[in-house]
């Protein structure tokens, strides 16, 4: 359900490893994984995707097939693919627990590990830490624009491609969606499955009242119906001349969905219309084209809406898809590295995240140190392998929902808005005198910057 | 390698088929698939991922696994889930080739099919031919920006996940691209690979020329060296020292790579300082944060670079990640259907797209007619399954490329532009009349709008 194969992977990293194996380069490196700047409509992040990247780590190798077609690719020497079959990840890695908030240049994920193993993993930590972090930040600006609203995710036919669909369900579920129309998701990850009716069942029936009752018929439980192929308030009105013979089956109506138009202004007539059919108990959900901020200005005019479907904006996170995300040697062989790029210049040395908070709980700041520079505040990356093996049982998706929302309810009130505020992020003295070392030892030439 | 699991669906199919079953309704349905409307900044799109659509629908089935895990999921009564093995496709698709430019508002896929069939690949299908389509309308902008140019992908990072990444190898190469760094795109698709070397192999050496001098002798064959892990100008002079020696044993430098800072700057400095040592023959190739608009600047300003890399503004389409896309029920049991909610109100009946050539092989304009209404014009959807089997061999991904180029070359001037400017698209008298016959029969509300 989540590609395995090792060969999903940058040519150049395998090119890499035969120098660092023809050189004897096999001391130990420090990776650590960062997003450099927000993207312009974020105050803050959430790291999401460990799970799946520990896994990774867990199960890296080489099938037998996949070192054969290697060796015959010439992609690498047919020598060097001789060695592939034995690579195994062995190293540490610290992290960010996911669903934890978190801010620009602050690592998520440390990698600890001999070079080559460290080098492999780069691909595909990124593309699963990066995909899940871009969903879950999304997520969490709409579960906060919705406070006591159900939100799903109905993103499938949008995400990009089924890894995408699967994971943006699993993302979003941990922000506190309350599930996905993904069926798999549920298979795989467990997340609760929710659906409603398409307007092509609708549509191919001669009227709106036949498709309701059939469909309340086969399925009673949770039956949500679709009122907006023809005419919204008709079908509201249709739902109300149904509802008292499906009562008499045992059958009670949950919800209805209205999917295009003016939603606040149909939900307050189909509002009207159940409510003066005694139909108070039936609850409005709506879809089609919303984002975070449909939704807030759904909720703030008091629309009448209890839960929101979202696909599009969600899966594939159409504001901001993308983060100006890395994964960048820090140390290797026990000595600080940094690049020095123009304006990707990395701040060498392996790092902690220190995080303070106020007495109710909300963040006041963090500060970015070397991992044995004296601190105060909660440190936030933790011990999550050792030799390879995880050396803490990871939270499910289920038990991460918490700190999740911990992380939401504890956020300074500035960052809660929809208009980005970013907070601020302090480098230690630590760090910044290690760079100038650094800097001096490269006889660097001048006017170059470090980060900001 | 792509998802196989028939578990990648939305709920509310399952739901629709168990009422559809309830009921006996299996008549034949005919779905089209389409865009609504084009994105703000495209001009065109280019229909992508029927390979990957027709292979779903062949293998189009619950496995045993599934059908019992369905049965005990309760998501489905036990009595339906059990009927679910049997269901295959049995129907028939006409479908663009890929690589076609369409506009919107013209079906790029039917699917003629009983109507559960029909009704239960929309999902995967939309989620497939919608991703494809996205990245390859984003990669021909690319094209289109670097005539000459050597495109390479760079994405698989920050793709969404690892379908979208190797998916996003095949619809750039699809499209012109020369091909990727995702190594396992080359194995499933065959795909030509290409590798550099990262900044974590220069800063794990003490030095660039030995980080360049051991990569080298390693990698021998298509060599390209980054030079801009600490300043890029200093870099090249290093690979002016090394390349006499290099040369002495028998290996060529093909290209350096700069992937920071003023790229143009760069390149021409890099050129001077190369073609001063008698390096004509080393190309420059260019990476790190590149876009169509920043491509065709440096083009257009004749910066000495040969080739470039692509990733994040590829792999995500960040500008336009996500199209108005719609599978929709046009007739079921030989009746047109049409849906008119409010802004995705529908045109009803099967359709074909005809599309007028100027003499120079340029486009003059498409028609969306019924299918059945003599029109002149090529007749743009063409059959690809019949029964549930394909009738014809699709072109694998390194023939369709010849069509699409060809498809790039005869778009109209205004249309190879960046800045966007579509093409009308004509809808035909026949499908009007429908439409107008169809909404009088529904007794539709006055003031409703059909679409534009």
């Amino acid at each position: 359900m989540v590609e395995q194969s090792l060969l999903l992977t940058d040519l150049y990293q395998l090119s890499m490893l035969e120098a660092y194996a023809a050189h004897g380069m096999a001391e130990t490196a420090v990776f650590e994984l960062f997003v450099r700047k927000l993207p312009p409509n974020r105050g803050f992040l959430v790291a999401a995707g460990l799970e799946q990247a520990v896994q990774f780590l867990e199960s890296m190798r080489f099938t037998p097939d996949e070192c054969a077609w290697l060796r015959d690719s010439r992609l690498v020497s047919p020598a060097f693919a001789g060695t592939l079959h034995d690579l195994r990840f062995t190293g540490d890695v610290e992290a960010m627990p996911e669903g934890t908030v978190f801010f620009p240049n602050e690592p998520i994920l440390r990698v600890t590990a001999p070079l080559a193993q460290a080098q492999l993993a780069e691909s595909r930590l990124i593309n699963l830490l990066h995909f899940q972090t871009v969903i879950a930040s999304k997520a969490a600006r709409m579960v906060l624009a919705a406070p006591g609203k159900q939100l799903l995710d109905f993103g499938l036919r949008r995400a990009h491609g089924a890894e995408a669909a699967l994971l943006t369900a699993r993302a979003s579920y941990l922000m506190g969606f309350a599930g996905t129309a993904t069926v798999l998701a549920n298979r795989v990850f467990g997340i609760p499955v929710f659906g409603t009716m398409a307007h092509s069942f609708i549509q191919a029936h001669d009227d709106e009242a036949t498709a309701f009752e059939r469909f309340a018929r086969v399925r009673p439980q949770a039956l949500t119906l679709l009122i907006d192929t023809y005419d919204t308030e008709r079908g509201a009105a249709i739902v109300c001349a149904l509802a008292p013979r499906l009562a008499a089956a045992g059958i009670t109506i949950g919800a209805v969905r209205l999917d295009s138009g003016d939603l606040g202004r149909h939900a307050r007539a189909v509002r009207a219309i159940l409510d003066a059919a005694g139909l108070r108990g039936i609850r409005i959900f709506a879809s089609g084209g919303l984002d975070e901020h449909g939704i807030q200005a759904l909720c703030r005019d008091g629309a009448p809406i209890d839960g929101f479907g979202i696909g599009t904006s969600l899966a594939a996170a159409a504001d901001a898809p993308v983060l100006d995300c890395a994964y960048k040697l820090q140390e290797y062989a026990g000595r600080p590295k940094r690049k020095l790029s123009e304006g990707k210049a990395t701040w060498p040395g392996r790092k902690q995240v220190h995080r303070r908070y106020h007495d109710d709980g909300s963040i006041v700041a963090d500060v970015v140190a070397l991992a044995d520079e004296p601190m105060p505040g909660e440190p936030l990356l933790q011990p999550i392998m050792r030799g390879g093996r995880r050396v803490v049982q990871l939270p499910t998706v289920h038990q991460a929902r918490a700190h999740a929302a911990s992380g939401l309810a504890h956020l300074p009130k500035a960052l809660k808005r929809l208009e980005p505020e970013a907070i601020p992020v302090q480098l230690s003295h630590g760090i910044r005198h290690l760079a100038a070392g650094l800097d001096a030892a490269l006889d660097t030439a001048p006017g170059r910057k470090p980060p900001s």
